[in-house]
């Protein structure tokens, strides 16, 4: 088997900056520290921090100001209120969220401040949305939908009756070609359009390295969390152009039957990939390989 | 031959506004009235009112504060410097600017006091945009352009390098495909792209009625001035569908030739065109039916 790596992939900037906070105070062997949330969508990394110490909760109720030093807030994010509750108890708050990320919170601050309506797309249950949502002051409309569908049902409904201007963020993971497609249908009813580039630089490189890289192989391996959004969109890219696409949290999810001796193998991995993850994989594709080549295995078709 | 009539075409508000507004002034039997430009792109009209004493200058240096009392603003507007310079000389200035494109004045204005740069999707030469280009203040950068390939050019030269932003409006009269493609490509690289609808409702109703029915009829003959913008893009939207499209600006252009007997005949008018030039077609169009009835003509085929 011949493996290609996608040019682009792992690791972005923003969760590499939040694991970087987070290693360090482990080096430090500092103790009592928390974090909101999984800090990144990836339970290989949640593991390794909670056999470190690290734990993570993911409610204000779960946190014990007398036995909390510091709590390290999650790459995606959290409400304004969540933060300021924790200040208020008196604990050092050790922002992670991703720089991005608080683009859009600004974004939003300021369109609600301006009386904007606003229209989110992007999962309304992602922890990101959540914090962005948090942001949303005035009392303004706001929307948070997942596709071009709900969009259309929200017309249906009236929603967007008399509506005289809409400001438009996205995810940081969205996808371009879903998002043109809303723009596009509002375009044609609402006076004025806002749109805000939110979709993160990182998350086009990877999608436009696997546009690139699947069609060119024979079978796909998505590496990341089950939850993480911006994983889920390699995947769908991925399986667009190859069928037999995988999508796989570690080496321990491959399958040796998916496999056949002659593929040439594609791979990519998710924002919150670690480095180490990727390693073990392409470790285990190679040695799968090594079975095949001597044909200790049956071959897929 | 049967007649088909696109539901909605002709006259729009903003036209038919400025019109009465200077038939009035005919009726009243004032003296000394000028327009700045013709009122509206139609020769026919045009003629009328100079018949009827109203001339139109195309420069301030062709206005004689002794001789004019009046001067009305035509339907596409003027720059702001044009109607301030109009005051200043004591003439009585009737501003007969459409409400849709006055609409365009005030975003740019907006637009550019809170330094956006501005690009305008429309002709560069046409009255209407020259006027919309007299509202930008604050010098700030704007682009004028008449579809994506230039849009392209304008990136392929780096004029959209480090811009954060981006405010865009379009000439009334623009088809709201070649917004959609432009609007589509700069989503990609400028962080914030804030469309202005400025597309009319009539011109929306015009072309969607012309999108209905060339489809449906043998030929269509599209009635207008030579110059109006809306014009030419319901001949563009006929022509995609029907072959045989003429564009012609009063029964005199008709010609015997293009009709054969058994044809349904589709009609349409650009905003500008007057009543009774439409009716004036539909007249000569059933002459030339009851000529090819009795075999007085060749066919066509």
């Amino acid at each position: 088997m011949e493996i290609f790596l996608a040019e682009k992939m792992g690791f972005c900037f923003g969760v590499r900056r939040t694991v970087d906070i987070t290693m360090k105070i482990i080096e430090n062997k500092e103790q009592n520290v928390i974090t909101f949330g999984p800090i990144i969508h990836n339970e290989d990394l949640t593991n390794y921090l909670k056999n470190n110490g690290v734990n993570y909760v993911t409610s204000l109720d779960e946190v014990d100001p007398k036995k909390t030093k510091k709590v390290i807030i999650r790459t995606h994010g959290a409400k304004k209120e969540v933060i300021d509750n924790l200040k208020s108890m008196g604990i050092n708050v050790i922002d992670g969220t991703c720089p991005y990320v608080m683009r859009v919170h600004r974004i939003v601050e300021k369109l609600s401040k301006e009386n904007y309506p606003i229209l989110i797309i992007g999962n309304k249950d992602h922890p990101e949305i959540i914090g962005v949502i948090g942001y949303i002051i005035n009392d303004v409309p706001y929307f948070v939908v997942k596709n071009i569908e709900e969009v259309e049902q929200l017309k249906n409904e009236g929603k967007f009756e008399k509506l005289k201007k809409i400001g438009i963020v996205t995810q940081t993971t969205e996808k371009i070609d879903k998002v043109r497609k809303i723009v596009n249908y509002l375009m044609d009813f609402i006076p004025e359009v806002r749109y805000f580039k939110t979709i993160c630089y990182a998350t086009d490189e990877n999608q436009g390295a696997i546009h690139k890289l699947a069609p060119m192989v024979d079978i796909v391996i998505v590496i990341g969390g089950k939850h993480s959004s911006n994983t889920i969109k390699l995947y769908e890219i991925a399986k667009s152009y190859c069928y037999r696409t995988y999508h796989i949290q570690n080496e321990k999810d491959l399958d040796i039957g998916w496999f056949n001796y002659n593929d040439k193998v594609g791979i990519t991995a998710g924002a919150s990939t670690p480095d180490w993850v990727i390693a073990n994989v392409v470790e285990k594709i190679r040695e799968f390989s090594e079975i095949l080549r001597k044909g200790e295995c049956h071959e897929v078709t």
